[in-house]
């Protein structure tokens, strides 16, 4: 037998048929045609996805554990998730719920450059969670969105990111926007002697995130967010590699169409193709995950797991300082919290607010 | 007003609350932050996100205008995407139905590069439907995948698409499988006088794609199979630009299921980026398409729309020789008809099989 991976998948369906539909997914995520009209051995011993197991989770839903031949994935990006959930993800009984990769798998991509102790010490950020803001609203010249920046980090906020929405617009070129928000932190830090650490927003394709990286490098900008479903997935693992003293943060953006279990997806296989730190709506927010699948995705960005550094979670989407204790409390202090719009909601006291809401998180009590 | 695109979503609500719902979907999609706490008038005026209607579809269904400024996306495949679903995709009550495109947006992509004229003019197919199938299965060496396109030629098929599972893999890597199913098509052309053209899969990055088209180029090899939501929407639209003599042809491998509108996405959206035909799940098969979503799809694919050339549908997953003539009724003749692993099911007489298929094809009446 092959070296597999072991999709787990969820599944809708009844007792009677469940057997069949297991082995329907086996085939669909692998050969994709009937077995019957396939001679060569090698590939009906190597290579058909074998069903490992079903369990019954009750209320109609099956957990169906499929073993795919490491063979056909590879270690490239696109190609791992072809074969996780290529076809299968038209078929709206099956969710991809997990998958338990073996060490030559995870070997083949590597995770994140610097994980959650490079973050922090970025951050200089010792026995406490981190703070982290986003920089919006787009439409603002570069200069608007400096002077916003200069705000935040007066307050002492650790991490700006930008809005995921904000790319390469011509009201405000990534270049330029780049280089007034880098000014405006470098002006804080001679000031104030805190260094916030800002990821500018990488947007189009490979060779135009390629030059952006190389021009943020320029102006002493190391980190960067990225929407791996919206970039490619290749393409994020190639930036990774390819600049592995630079840390990433993934943005979820696009990814609810693809119905993976938020905890592999962005916990799990973001985290294994680089994700230095992991951007997700936390419960209780503008978007509907739960309590439990925010726990779940969190264990699965920290988890020990071989050579793969750790993932820091960013809840975030919605989020106040009301919540600060109760976010801490739940998280622990792996995290970084980001507060957005509720931040610039203070207006003129954004310092202010920046500046409570760094106190907040700095002085939380975990239990 | 700034120049917008309108995109139209379905969200789930009730009465009393879609009205501030859709506000909240204009403010996501654009600023993302609290409206009140924007200070610059061009931004409320240019790129805040308006709600243009709102029409009850009934069963707790509304369908929501929002007018989005082009600036916040443009010409860049991405960003459209983004600004479009980017983090509306993660809400669960919301699908996003359809999109008007200004002419401005749709002139900055262009679509297809042939064409469903361009690809009927490539197979020599007058005045009838098509014929596709599919490359598999995966395992099988250069060799033993070449031995099988020279019957499936044989039999006269018009399109022979790579499987969307193979990538580059150590049994079959692309090089040596593109060479060697070239070659086997030229020994069928010099021997029967019929050309079958030979669609490669691409994966891996930018790069690795662009030395994959090189290499295949090399073999007179001008079409490709591409997964846009594996690749990247920017590394597809990039490809297309840079080869504008190739085809390529979209598979919608991990793009989930329903919660962007299949017409929207597959007919209008990758057909805007480059698509000369588009794969998708028909009816009927292992995948649980309406005939209604596949007919709008395939009108989408094909509607006049300015200067962007139409895409050829190609419906596929689990079609037969037995349902041809009603899928032709149901399509009329400006179709790709893609049986794939039926065919492979006639094993020793794949030739003969692909012949019928063909023939039956060719012979159909339309009403």
């Amino acid at each position: 037998m092959s070296v597999r991976l072991t999709a787990i998948y969820h599944v809708r369906g009844d007792a009677a048929g469940i057997a069949a539909r297991a082995r329907g997914i086996a085939v669909e995520q692998s050969v994709e045609m009937p077995v019957e009209a396939i001679d060569d051995a090698g590939v009906l011993a190597d290579i058909v996805g074998d069903v490992q197991g079903i369990a019954d989770l009750g209320d109609g839903m099956f957990e169906v554990r499929i073993g795919l031949a490491v063979a056909t994935t590879g270690p490239e990006a696109g190609q791992l998730f072809n074969m996780l959930f290529g076809n299968t993800s038209l078929q709206d009984d099956v969710t991809l719920h997990d998958a338990e990769l073996p060490a030559e798998v995870i070997a083949g991509f590597g995770g994140p450059n610097l994980g959650i102790a490079g973050l922090r010490a970025s951050a200089c950020a010792v026995g406490r969670a981190m703070t982290g803001t986003a920089l919006k609203p787009q439409g603002l010249s570069p200069a608007g969105l400096a002077a916003l920046a200069g705000r935040m980090a007066g307050g002492g906020i650790d991490f700006i990111k930008d809005d995921h929405g904000l790319a390469d617009q011509g009201y405000s070129p990534f270049a330029a926007r780049v280089a007034a928000v880098a000014a405006a932190l470098d002006r804080v830090r001679r000031e104030t002697g805190h260094r916030t650490r800002y990821l500018p927003s990488l947007s189009g394709d490979l060779d135009a995130m390629r030059a952006q990286i190389r021009m943020a490098l320029s102006v002493g900008v190391h980190g960067f967010v990225i929407a791996p479903m919206i970039a490619g997935l290749a393409t994020f693992d190639t930036l990774v590699r390819e600049h592995p003293d630079c840390a990433f943060m993934t943005h979820p953006a696009l990814s609810g169409i693809a119905r993976i279990a938020p905890p592999l997806f962005y916990g799990k296989l973001f985290r294994l193709l680089g994700a230095d730190a992991v951007v997700y709506p936390n419960h209780g927010g503008r978007f509907g995950y739960s309590p439990d699948t925010c726990r779940h995705l969190a264990e699965a960005a920290r988890a020990p797991w071989g050579a793969v550094r750790p993932s820091l979670p960013v809840p975030a989407g919605g989020m106040t300082l009301a919540r600060i204790g109760e976010m801490l409390d739940f998280y622990g202090p792996d995290t970084i919290v980001l507060i957005g719009g509720n931040l610039l909601a203070a207006r003129e006291r954004l310092r202010e607010e920046a500046a409570a809401f760094v106190a907040r998180v700095a002085g939380h009590h975990f239990a």
